[in-house]
């Protein structure tokens, strides 16, 4: 594809379904000089369910202003059809805090992918409630805040994290986040906050997920890459894999094996982020990969 | 998803990419009262590219026949377009015809698959070069053709194949047939012809693919779905999978595991041709499954 | 490898580990004149754990009879290093009772395996509670027995059960029976239940799990065989995969997809049942697989 | 597993085979206070074939020294028996060079598992033919050598790398080193380089393996592990991994995917060469993963 970041434009509905939408959006589209490069829908029901779109489109010769096409997408297409949408640019990097503890493999795997420009974004910030990876992350040319954090001064170290975060980012993505986020500070951040958990969903919510993988017996062990949400584990799962493990592997060998899973999984959530290709609906996702 | 295959459509297009096809299309269905369900597209390349489309779509409030939509469609839609096109309802089930050797796993999973209606096809006959399966297929009520080939008469057993499927059969699947069929045979039934190959392609072209994997020492095996070309082993794929394997595995171990690699894959492949989810350009194929 | 089940046998060992044990095992095997073709060990932990040991051997220069065989391996090795432990002959098959309801992927897949000799198995009779399946089964010259239950006559059916399989049957499979068994019955078949689950458990334990998973929103769909205990999906797990999926993924085409994937890992823990590849410990599985 | 690096040992067999191997082996190390933690082995044929054997044993309560033990091994029990062999111990760490061009991917992985202590090597060199990395190779204090290569100066080149490697290196990785080795340096170091191949070998060996992908339109693409030979990508295989693509993906986009398979295929492979699991037989390896 011969397309270039610096006029692509994405384009995420979700609405009532009825016949006629795609041809709507298409038309209004085409009749701005766009070019639409991918497009996916899905519906949650033939017939009174909820309708979802994407669209990647160029803009070389767009006819009006971004800011133009936005405000009439909004008033000829988006309003008859009840329409929550998006029209974002892709020469606007989103801006992506990372909150981790001293677990590196997922901060560095993000990391690793940034500095070679293949995750578009920019990163104001990462935050630790540990000093230690801050070699690290600097390395990168990242700023780096230490943020410590216990139960005697929980609300004022979330405060210090939500000020420093407040304007500065887009989302946060939690690289192994050891600390609970208090349901005030989830509020702030709806639907953008990606966390990584050690385990497939459900099985192994809460603490430890390899220990009880090992405990249950099971013969795959998994990462989950999941919206947070105020209820623990259980917010809308973006993806999802594993990897087959037996009675020879260890609780130590299960965290160095699952510690792939994390970082490949959470990559490829976050690419998806990014690229606009997730739309949350209830307790679920569309992700258009 | 409450659709019925009764009221099911589809439409396949391939054309030179340029703006607006999608509204074009979409606005017709639309005016003509048809709810869509699924739609892909493809472009294969931002500009100046060929593009592909595929929709699903239901037809209960159809404002005309189906004639009349496929007429219209054609005049309307698809001439100014230059498109490569077709539409295809759901409730006319494709005749799939079967060419087996002695190998009956490939045959009775499609088989079976058939019989739960889970394949939706009708069958008019599994032709095989050997009397051997005679019983099985009969057992699920369909029509069993033995006809011999060998070096001597093989034109003469081409013919009698011909014979048999010519006007009965829609497209055919090669599940394990062990002869190669001639050119004159296969431009019979351009992209009409599934095989399913025993290996991961382009790897192990040719006989005996698990004696080569295992001569090569390769640690996954694999198979492949293809359409059948003038080339052996060179057409189209539509789909692969694969199997670990290790020093462990003997040969026999190869083709045992095989078996299982070959009845998912051919599976697959048949479904997603029978829904029309496959739509070939060069050598290559596009998937929306 | 070039070894026939005729003379093959297999020895299961599981014993408190300590050093000497292997010694004393392939010393005894090689002084009755037995070539070792496979030889898996494991232990739980490097100093003072459980030992687990499966050798597959063959008997054709064997100096004594089977029999003494086992007798003197009692004597000599197995009460010193206080081992449980098993040699089986696999010229001896085992018998296998198959309990179903009214789906059939499961059923068919062994029953397909068994009549091509790939399971190597006798099947004494498939018992259901429902009339449904008797000709498939009857097709593959397999005695069916129909056992209708409710909650009015569980006792009597499960004692009408019984009465089939004591003696006849050294081991079940449950290929989607849908009806629980009674602890009591359970506790006559100790680690020779083996149930196919339509999850990936722990995930989705109890009724309609694909309903579930739709719920939840995962990514991916499992299925996993373990042997029955009393306590309801909780058994020790032998084997488990997954399969993608997505949000175009109704709950149907779950269901659909994850016929396949319990076809594959029910088969794959059946023929390692057979094979004596799996040691129950606690309620874990050690699978030399 | 309670074991420590310091005290753990390896021992790897070839030998015909013939009955009473184990035994001998077993007894041996039974006799000198060893604790045997891994066993593993392999016929390759039950009468008549090779043998291969693998353990992995605890020395704390070894009655004599390493050397000791090494010599009374060679003498007693591997000269009866014709065998290559080798015993390791793992205190003493392997010690790995990699040679890279301008890809950093495969070498950041390596160098990233080296600095947590995931991957038990010493590193003394990394050479590539680019000046590009060294920022980045240093940051791991790890030295870094530039030795420009043309086809002017190949042999001068190949030259100051092996006085470099000279009794620095116990092994060699190929970490996507663009060049081709000479069948002379090749030679220095047999079945010591391994190389990350970007296809599914067999399939696409030779240059731009990616790009040969899409013209095949192949439905996974894959990477491959393997040792070097004087012939070009078919030295024998030590893993191989695949992910799935379509239509969808672009060159550029199965180069980023295939970047994630060679990843974690390398570091498997290094990590089972470094742990003395991978015994090279002909052209094929036995993995004892």
């Amino acid at each position: 594809m011969t397309t270039s970041p610096e006029t692509t434009a994405r384009l995420q509905v979700t609405c009532p379904d009825k016949p006629g939408i795609v041809a709507a959006v298409t038309n209004f589209l085409y009749h701005h000089g766009v070019n639409i490069t991918e497009l996916d829908q899905h519906s949650s029901d033939a017939y009174g369910g909820k309708f979802f779109l994407r669209l990647e489109f160029q803009t070389p010769t767009l006819d009006v202003t971004g800011e133009a096409l936005v405000r009439a997408f909004g008033e000829v297409v988006a309003r008859p059809y009840q329409m929550d949408w998006r029209i974002s640019f892709a020469a606007l990097k989103p801006r992506m805090a990372v909150l981790v503890s001293k677990h590196d493999h997922a901060l560095m795997e993000l990391l690793w992918r940034y500095s070679r420009g293949e995750l578009r974004v920019d990163i104001p910030v990462v935050i630790s409630n540990h000093p230690d990876l801050r070699e690290a992350v600097e390395g990168f040319g990242v700023r780096y805040e230490h943020v410590a954090i216990d139960a005697s001064n929980h609300a004022a170290a979330e405060a210090r994290m939500q000020e420093l975060l407040q304007g500065q980012a887009d989302f946060l993505v939690l690289a192994r986040y050891m600390r609970i986020l208090s349901p005030e500070f989830v509020a702030r951040w709806p639907m953008k906050i990606i966390n990584i958990h050690h385990s497939f969903l459900p099985a192994f919510a809460g603490a430890d997920p390899y220990q009880q993988a090992d405990d249950r017996g099971v013969k795959l062990i998994g990462a989950t890459a999941h919206y947070v949400t105020a209820e623990l584990d259980q917010g809308p799962i973006i993806e999802q894999d594993v990897g087959r493990v037996s009675h020879r592997h260890s609780v130590p060998d299960l965290r160095r094996l699952g510690r792939d899973l994390e970082r490949q999984v959470l990559a490829r959530a976050v690419r998806w982020h990014v690229e606009e290709r997730v739309i949350v609906h209830g307790n679920k996702t569309v992700v258009f990969a």
